[in-house]
């Protein structure tokens, strides 16, 4: 009798294929006495290496595949090889105690390991995992060893892993890995991320599946509804066959809207726009029919390096994708480094609770030569398309008004100097702290527009840290409380004749997406996967039909009250 | 010529005196080898029961003079003195390494303090600085050395000094120190707190008192606009005295009102409460003349201990307080554990964002027979008094509805167990999430009352961590989306019929009464010794007037503004 494990459905699809279970054996390390120390460190050397070498061209591959902010890792990795603190710590230890080098490595290495974990801020925990996962890497070298890699997959599979590491989904090959279930994760970890880029069904947070399914087993992933059935009958092979064809002919449909505009059965339009990270990005943008990029996150410009961003490898990106977007609207967003994303150059506190600390425009109004190079490098690449430019973390009108004007200042030095800025920019906020919903009406007045981050504007009217599984049920997009002030912020935009978006993970969501329309928001932005469903359920609805029922469920009391509203009369 | 240091205001008053430097000079700690461990052993023996019967000592006469809660401190260090984790840690020391006892002690404390600090939670910083205190004080006995104390002063002074520790505060004689001023702290530091329960004026934060002020210097504390003036002229002493004059004038006045109710010009009634943290606080409390306690914290209950208070240590508090308070309303809060309140013993994952964390209700109802254990003591206590019971921390209508739900569990099987309960206890909620104030409407259906909690509510409707000195810019509780929050909650609890209070720091602002009496708020609870004050300011204003501005100030954009307003027309 087949199996049926349950999951987190992390990318859509189905895929039927066999098993391969990808091992991550512990590495036994032994401490020697060695004779020569100087040998060891040579050994060392080499190892390091073959390292470097192996990670370049993994790096590559992924760049080239996946785009460079999926190779920031690797970047990131690359840092932990040459990082002196860390080589020069294991080459004393091997002259000291005149140890074998894997010894020495491993020491040094778990002694760091254990420091940055202990550090309880999301980056150093990071930093914890790059350096297990690259002296692993480096043990390997020195022991001879070779891992089960993705990459000698030869044969349609379903690949099976505790968790894959970004090194691991780096060498995943599209052709023949069809689906993968892991033990742990959720809908936002690294390996769900990966295959909803990658397009590969998987279903994450399984709990089990290492342990339930042997190799070569049968197995079927359901990502669309987060289940993993091994070992399946007859049957369900073929219902799951059946499924399957559905979602593709779905998929196909979806794939003929790439080029139609987004509208109601009533007529209305809305633009659907893509949330990126890197210029790389904007090829899914346009080969996914997007409207617009509706969220650039220009952080990854500053992560995984020494040093800040000079103006002009900011001006190069920035026109990149303005003229790669071909006068769509592109909404670049400032500076939103801290809370969890941290920039160890710029040595930032270490604080009690970032998510409520100095990050984003708070940093970017103390440390005005960072936000000063930045608006530069925006405004001389507003020539190249249609640049909206947008502050986050906006809590109080004082804060936008010295950040527009810095932007003006920054403007008026460079049109004196002769330099040619664009005189259409739209400047707009984010919508993510509560009292700027409360107090939309009153910044309406000011922006060009707003984008509703609903990521934080949900922790933070609820309460909850997102990333805490603890209170992570908290984390309610369709509480009536969210759509209220979604609402606030739609109508004061209206009435001030300005517009309003959204650029969380809410906007490309099948049960808010109705009752968005309804309330009237203009924009939609979202992972560019995520745009042609959005379409398609769209030119479904009639807008004036759902404005009818808005009040309605403004006033019902629960998420679950919602989703059943929705449910009942929307779908 | 005389020199004006400015610092923060920490309790309210004038003094006038000389100063009393009090240092604190480093110890200087040698390591010596040793011939016999046990000698040192019995060294450090006895150097522990000096250091115990002195703390002893000092936390009676703190639990005297200041009430349990101001004691608990002492608690804490005792608990450190016993701890067989730092002790035997030392003697294994001076055991292994033949060495003094006071340079193990100063090892092993050192190692502790930095573990503690590097943790970053406030309540391991708390720890680290117990140890601190507790070791020098050991260390001091061991050294044979005496620290000048505040308490062998026996002539009118004022203190200055960096900082004041607990053990320094429990040692002021009120009869001779007539004030103080430090380096460090701000207003709600340590020693800001217990210069306000102890009524000496105080400036804190002044960053250089101790550098400026010479011994036996005179010196001026104006606590009530943050000034230290050191060698006043005679014009300026003769000025500060008329503003002491002033100042005493007017608590005489406020003194008057002890009896009276808390009405406006116009006859609007409203009610003063006071918040407590301990049965002792009651008294404080009465002599005041508060109509009521509107906000109990239970947490002192469950802190300073190992284990957790039972159902009977519960009750009687209770009881205690509800009795003293002679049918009075008092609403006492369940527990609110977690974020920067930790209890050591319930063993509580560590958070990345405690303030937006698992705690409070969250916690309640999660680990229910804690929570089931407080509510039965205040079940039972409920026939002693004008019991009301609130739930801090509630997000959703769900988790009230379970909350009530358990309470009424509770309720039927003590009364099934022939236990009497009151059947008139109400039963509310705290609005600190703005989840809740947005919904107010909707909760306002199911509650008897609402008491908001302004520290919360800020901090979430601005994001912004107000413990966090980069982003405490951004705790504005005159902020117009904060009053507009308030407005909301006020307006829905009055259209089903319901009361609102406000148990935060601005219930008892003067700046913030007007406003709020103008919003109708029901309830004001604050500090005991803010409530004369507040009801003289009431007794001046008037309801009706202020209510016809009311529209105009939540339509204001920006804080300064509403100080503005206010100023102008309310004072």
């Amino acid at each position: 009798m087949s199996i049926n494990i349950t999951g987190i459905g992390a990318s859509s699809g189905i895929a039927i294929a066999k098993a391969f279970v990808l091992e991550n054996p512990e590495l036994e390390i032994e401490t020697k006495k060695v004779q020569s120390a100087d040998e060891e460190i040579e050994r060392l050397e080499s190892a390091l290496k073959q390292s470097r070498q192996e990670l370049e061209a993994i790096k590559e591959h992924t760049e080239k595949e996946l785009g460079e902010d999926k190779a920031e890792i690797f970047a990131a990795h690359l840092l932990v090889l040459q990082d002196p603190e860390l080589v020069d710590t294991v080459k004393d230890k091997i002259k000291t105690e005149q140890i074998n080098a894997e010894s020495a490595l491993n020491d040094v290495s778990s002694m760091f390991i254990t420091m940055f974990e202990q550090m309880d801020n999301e980056y150093m925990k990071e930093r914890a995992a790059d350096i297990r996962d690259v002296s692993k890497r480096v043990l390997a070298h020195l022991l001879g060893v070779t891992f089960a890699s993705p990459a000698s997959i030869t044969e349609e599979v379903i690949i099976i892993a505790e968790d894959l590491t970004p090194s691991d989904t780096a060498q995943l090959n599209r052709k023949y890995v069809k689906g993968f279930a892991t033990d742990i994760g959720g809908r936002t970890s690294h390996s769900a991320i990966m295959s909803r880029s990658m397009e590969i069904p998987a279903v994450v947070g399984t709990k089990s599946v290492t342990e339930q399914i042997k190799a070569d087993t049968l197995v079927i992933i359901d990502g669309l509804d987060g289940h993993v059935i091994v070992d399946p009958s007859e049957e369900e092979i073929a219902q799951y066959n059946k499924k399957k064809e559905q979602f593709e002919a779905q998929k196909a449909e979806w794939a003929k809207l790439v080029n139609e505009p987004s509208v109601t059965k009533d007529d209305h339009h809305v633009e659907l726009a893509a949330n990126i990270g890197t210029p790389d990005d904007v090829k899914g943008v346009i080969e996914n029919g997007a409207e617009g990029v509706g969220l650039y996150r220009t952080e990854f410009l500053y992560m995984g390096r020494n040093e800040l961003p000079t103006e002009d490898e900011q001006f190069e990106a920035y026109k990149t994708v303005l003229e790669k977007m071909e006068g769509k609207p592109v909404v670049i967003r400032t500076l939103d480094i801290g809370g969890d994303k941290e920039l160890p150059y710029l040595n930032l506190p270490k604080e009690m609770n970032p998510f409520l600390g100095f990050r984003a425009i708070r940093l970017c109004l103390e440390e005005q030569d960072i936000f000063r190079t930045q608006l530069r490098a925006l405004l001389r690449a507003s020539t190249f398309g249609n640049l909206k430019v947008m502050f986050p973390m906006i809590a109080t009108l004082d804060e936008f008004r010295q950040a527009k004007a810095i932007l003006l200042e920054e403007k008026d030095k460079l049109v004196s100097e002769g330099v040619q800025v664009s005189d259409e920019i739209e400047v707009g906020m984010m919508v993510e702290i509560p009292s700027t919903a409360v107090m939309a009406d009153q910044f309406a007045k000011e922006v060009d527009f707003f984008s509703i981050g609903t990521n934080d504007l949900i922790q933070y009217t609820m309460a909850s840290d997102r990333m805490n599984e603890k209170v992570s049920y908290l984390y309610q997009p369709y509480n009536p409380a969210i759509l209220r002030l979604v609402n606030m912020v739609v109508k004061a935009a209206h009435k001030e004749g300005k517009w309003a978006g959204m650029c969380g993970e809410m906007a490309g969501d099948s049960i808010a997406i109705p009752i968005l329309l309804g309330i009237g928001l203009d924009e939609f932005s979202m992972s560019a996967t995520s745009i042609l469903a959005a379409r398609s359920q769209i030119s479904k609805l009639s807008k004036q039909e759902i404005e009818s029922h808005i009040e309605t469920i403004l006033n019902l009391g629960t998420t679950e009250e919602v989703i059943e509203f929705v449910e009942n009369n929307f779908q």
